[in-house]
């Protein structure tokens, strides 16, 4: 599979994404619904980030022989709206009061936090009854793939556990990101081959590694990148005091433990008859998430930090 | 049936619920939980208020002959820890800025506001966890289930977009009471029918006038009884400016109203062996709901408003 190839697919899964999520925002809005919660909820889904959760979903369907398309489209948008419901929450200003998101004024900004509350609560509802319309036509599948997202996004172990362990006195680095940000990665991996009748299992390393490469990256981010470069405030993490792989290794280590994972979550992938689309995804994933202006910054630091290493070279 | 039959099956259901919700909940608190979310959810849950929703699914279940009690269960607890949820988000600073609730601190209070936002989350994921568990030995019940908890609970038309109406300009009292409490009473009756493989729509009624009812008590009781009382702040309705059928009918209107409401719930039940224990169940309710002090005090309100009749007596 050449790389324009790869591309053109991820162009396709972007733009199914897109639509199904639009479709389902849409069939939402019935004239008994409030309107102004209504425009929180698109604001809070739309125009989106990367969207990096739903593509693997349904990358992973595709390789797993896909013979369900609307119940791969309801788990991948199942775990975007949980996604986006978590951001709206995480932005509150009784949690990180960030005021911007994805380049545009945060949720609460535009319809205050009354209405922030309710858009993340509405967002998890509405990505549970989506799973459960389409699952109604494969009810053998359901029970399964509900019960992967939940995991992935509640307690003990998914990104609200995640957010949780921001207000304990003592936290794991490991255990933080794997539910922070881990879990939904998981997630996505397993519903994906779950919507496809599949078996998750040999799914799981990948989002394993996919979530924690994107934890590292986005550590990475807050330290290096201005507000503007990141569409929402940076140095949150120092500010909040969160622990962070940047903090723990220094910036130089981050990186490399970053390129190990995406290494590691290529070499995870089963034989399938998309694996090099697979492949394709990742290194996609990994150039957008660290871009090479950033190494080159980094490397430019290691050098600096370790001159016998440019005097050797 | 006897009164002290029926005494007894209420009180037979309420230990079942608060048995169910209890294992649950220790069930969730594995070592890799952050534990101060954990304690905090159990705050939210326990002791409980009247349980009425979980009570009402379980009744339902029984009168369409109860096949499958673990299903029932999860449909029951799902109800119940949605509402809980409902309640803590209610209370946050950013909404109703309630500093007790069933007669304790609220969440916010004890465990702070990032906790309280995501002990709600955590609990709406749980709910409809427990239902994906259970549902997996009764998958060709799952999906109608789960449906019917989330249109009781999100957008368009649950408590989420019930709460959401008192964030906008415009608002009509049925449609908001609808949403805000009368979608929940729906679910628990329809629910409780869908988990014993019947068809939920005749239990549709009782679930509709028994939510109004309740929201037209609930209106009641902010206006007259004082916080120590109702185990939360008092008029908050007015403090708040939110619609209200105390305020629109005035309080000797909104009991007739709710009497009248009381005895459409009791006529609506279908005919089946369990008619009486329902009855029983909605008459128990109704006292609790307005004890019968208070219909007098609002009784001598009457006669004082109007001394014709008194004379006329």
């Amino acid at each position: 599979m050449t790389s324009d190839h790869g591309q053109g697919a991820l162009m396709d899964m972007m733009t199914r994404i897109q639509a199904a999520l639009d479709h389902e925002l849409t069939l939402a809005c019935s004239p008994s619904a409030p309107p102004r919660l209504m425009a929180a909820m698109r604001h809070a889904v739309f125009p989106g980030g990367a969207r990096i959760r739903p593509q693997l979903c349904l990358a992973v369907a595709g390789a797993c022989g896909e013979d369900a398309p609307a119940l791969t489209n309801a788990a991948a948008m199942a775990i975007e709206l949980l996604h986006c419901a978590s951001l709206v929450h995480d932005d509150m200003p009784c949690f990180d009061d960030a005021d911007t998101r994805r380049g545009q004024p945060a949720v609460h900004k535009v319809y205050g936090e009354p209405l922030a509350l309710l858009t993340g609560d509405a967002l998890i509802v509405m990505a549970y009854q989506i799973l459960a319309r389409a699952g109604s036509l494969h009810p053998e599948r359901l029970a399964g793939l509900i019960e992967t997202v939940c995991i992935g996004t509640g307690a003990p172990d998914g990104i609200v556990a995640g957010q949780a362990w921001e207000c304990e006195n003592r936290v794991e680095l490991g255990q933080y990101q794997r539910a922070k940000t881990g879990a939904l990665f998981v997630a996505s991996t397993c519903a994906g081959a779950q919507a496809a009748g599949a078996d998750p299992q040999a799914w799981r390393p990948l989002g394993e590694c996919l979530g924690e490469a994107y934890q590292v990256a986005d550590d990475i981010r807050d330290v290096l990148m201005q507000a503007d470069e990141l569409g929402k405030p940076a140095g949150q993490d120092a500010q909040h005091g969160r622990p962070s792989a940047a903090s723990k290794l220094g910036l130089v280590g981050a990186i490399d433990h970053f390129h190990g994972l995406m290494q590691a979550a290529i070499d995870s992938v089963p034989a399938c008859q998309s694996r090099s689309a697979m492949r394709q995804l990742v290194l996609h994933e990994s150039r957008r998430l660290i871009p090479q202006s950033t190494c080159d910054r980094i490397e430019l630091q290691r050098t600096a930090d370790h001159p016998a290493v440019r005097l050797a070279a």
